[in-house]
């Protein structure tokens, strides 16, 4: 089955709010093994809305709506509907009924505009709505569908799920997709890409990678007529992928980078603390962002200034020879910290955020260090960015070493 | 001028991402005056995306493209426009260089299929995107305009408002939409509401609140045929709005929180340090996030751990007494931290970032003080949310906290 999304309301087009309704419908069809090929956000305009839904019945089986439901003369999506399929728009005696005592019980009056709300075409069935006015339509003329529901999330997503979902599902027959996410660090896209080639011609499971702001993020979907297969088809593509790409895998799904270092130090007992310059906390607040984290994280200090880094142990001489920022310097404040706080890996970041460059040297220069039990490593990185980004990457730059030090990957 | 805006990728088709690069562009092509009548997400596929912008060609006189720029075979954007307008994409020398040299500057060798990301068709120049391999394309044939920009948020941002909005502003000519944000903090969105309630019937130039993660966002808006016109307009409708909530507003437009404390910090030539439980360094991260918060900023202590915070100068017995989580040590930590940095303000945060909860205080509990030359006062929260929340949260209120001493209106 081909299905096609609208959501429809003026307000989508002035970005006032942001479509959500849309992706988790995507979802959801995708789960339901239905194939969407397009969505579109649309205005409430009767021309432009009964246009687009034509072209949409000329190539999708399914069409599922969200919003113009409302009782107000810009709610247009019945009239839309109506329009199209040439079939006229009738007050249902019993939806009229349901509507006013409605509205009755919440100790209202319902106005007559409302009205609207309880009508139908001759192919459309009423799609109960029990906490909101607008029941939605659920229409089938020439095996053709046209699914419209509240645009209101909450109302929207309790339809979804009791209502419309249950009714496609016994449609569409057996068949359900299960996809994974595998997160990747330390190689660009096109370098993953690269290293799986031989493995993307495969259909069933699929393969494709997205660049995110967490890494590169793997992800393999397979059909099948059961869970347990499509499941069983996804863990071996995983096998596959994990044999050429397995060392750069930091994660699956939602895990984090940092729940994923949390995990590390909780396995081999070990502690941590972080002494910043130009991450300026962001390296804590992110180990800290896992929950637990109390459990290996022993603290850290943002030595923004030469005078707190001294103070923190850094001997004032290697600042002389070759300045705050420098892979030296980082070095001494990851030992330094780890010393002063009783941890076992000290981890340091020094360089510059920007606009303005420092001691002469570029924004965007990074030098971060790691000493875990005496074995001490830095790295240095250059990132064209603005600041709160030249933090973000560092950060994760740091967060990839430690991790690479704990599997014993340096 | 009519536009329609295309996201691009299959991801958004799954649901796996969630767009919010048409709702930002919807509210840039609104402030520059242009109508929008239609957003669209398509899947990386050639035949569906050329004949999308084939029809939106038909009806629209500009077309904004953001994603498929990226270097792998799903990346087909390049490919759909120059199918599209039937010119050949040929590969540019001096692109091919500026990539090459992206790539190098990172210690990388660019991937031979990155090459396609230096190409354009005859009709287009490149965008430059100095943050990323993919440079965008301004593409103008007969009186209509294609703009395509990468996927990525940050970089679609930077590049539109550095170099494509100048463009489109000056085509669009006169008649011309100025708008300005007065962010507030302290204060819920139906509270201001009702405080500028006698403004909201003024069309021109118009008044809307909005809900964001910094506070409420009191947008005033006007039209005028120049620009000046519509600038005294806002200034004057500013100034009523700043007479009834003005103590409430924190900055203009792009102005954030950590900026407005950063200026504050500057003109009254006073410094700050910080020692921080619950929000893991996130509080000092928020403060460096501002450009020149070196000058102000002494450093931070991220003191999880009891035997952090009495190292760092809190009294153990107050500990025994209250609690780590409790008014009194927040107060002890504040103090501490001034003295030991030698800053004339000090700031601290203790609580429960949860899930778990600590010494029998629920998760969202949150205690900030701040000592400012030794005028001390604590402040008590409960934010009932996820862990990234609660500490987020407590941050604004903490940099909040900080003005308002700053202001004197403690």
């Amino acid at each position: 089955m081909k299905a096609e999304l609208f959501s429809v309301g003026t307000e989508l087009l002035l970005g006032h709010i942001t479509d959500t309704n849309a992706p988790y419908l995507a979802q959801q069809l995708s789960i339901l093994g239905i194939d969407l090929y397009y969505i579109s956000q649309v205005g409430d305009n009767l021309g432009r809305l009964t246009e687009s839904l034509r072209r949409a019945r000329q190539r999708s089986d399914l069409i599922v709506i969200t919003g113009g439901l409302g009782p107000t003369e810009d709610d247009l999506t019945r009239e839309a509907i109506s329009a199209l399929l040439d079939e006229q728009m009738v007050v249902q005696p019993e939806l009229e009924r349901d509507l006013r005592q409605f509205f009755a019980s919440r100790g209202y009056e319902m106005p007559e505009r409302n009205v609207k709300q309880a009508t139908l075409i001759a192919s459309a069935r009423a799609i109960p709505n029990p906490i909101g006015t607008a029941p939605g339509w659920y229409v089938e003329r020439d095996g053709r569908i046209i699914v419209a529901m509240p645009g209101v999330p909450v109302e929207m997503k309790r339809m979804w799920e009791n209502e419309v979902a249950p009714r496609l599902r016994e449609r569409q027959g057996s068949g359900i997709i299960f996809s994974r996410a595998l997160k990747i660090i330390g190689m660009g896209e096109s370098a993953v890409e690269e290293k799986v080639a031989a493995l993307t011609s495969s259909t069933n499971p699929t393969i494709a990678t997205y660049a995110k702001q967490d890494g590169i993020h793997l992800r393999v979907t397979a059909k099948a007529p059961e869970e347990q297969t499509a499941e069983r088809l996804v863990a071996e593509m995983e096998a596959k992928v994990r044999a050429i790409v397995g060392t750069f895998i930091y994660g699956v799904d939602d895990e984090t980078l940092q729940d994923s270092i949390g995990s590390l130090f909780v396995a081999q007992g070990l502690s941590i603390a972080v002494m910043e310059s130009v991450t300026g906390g962001l390296l804590a607040s992110t180990i800290t962002d896992a929950a637990g984290s109390s459990a290996y994280f022993k603290g850290g200090v943002v030595a923004y200034t030469r005078e707190t880094k001294i103070a923190n142990g850094v001997d004032p001489t290697l600042i002389e020879a070759h300045g705050t920022v420098s892979r030296e310097v980082a070095q001494a404040m990851a030992t330094a910290i780890r010393q002063r706080l009783s941890a076992d890996v000290g981890m340091a970041t020094t360089g510059v955020a920007g606009p303005a460059e420092i001691e002469g040297k570029p924004a965007g220069t990074v030098h971060i260090a790691i000493d875990n039990r005496g074995r001490c490593y830095a790295q240095t990185a250059s990132i064209a960015s603005v600041r709160a980004e030249v933090k973000r990457r560092a950060v994760i730059s740091a967060l990839n070493l430690v991790r690479r030090s704990l599997l014993g990957a340096l």
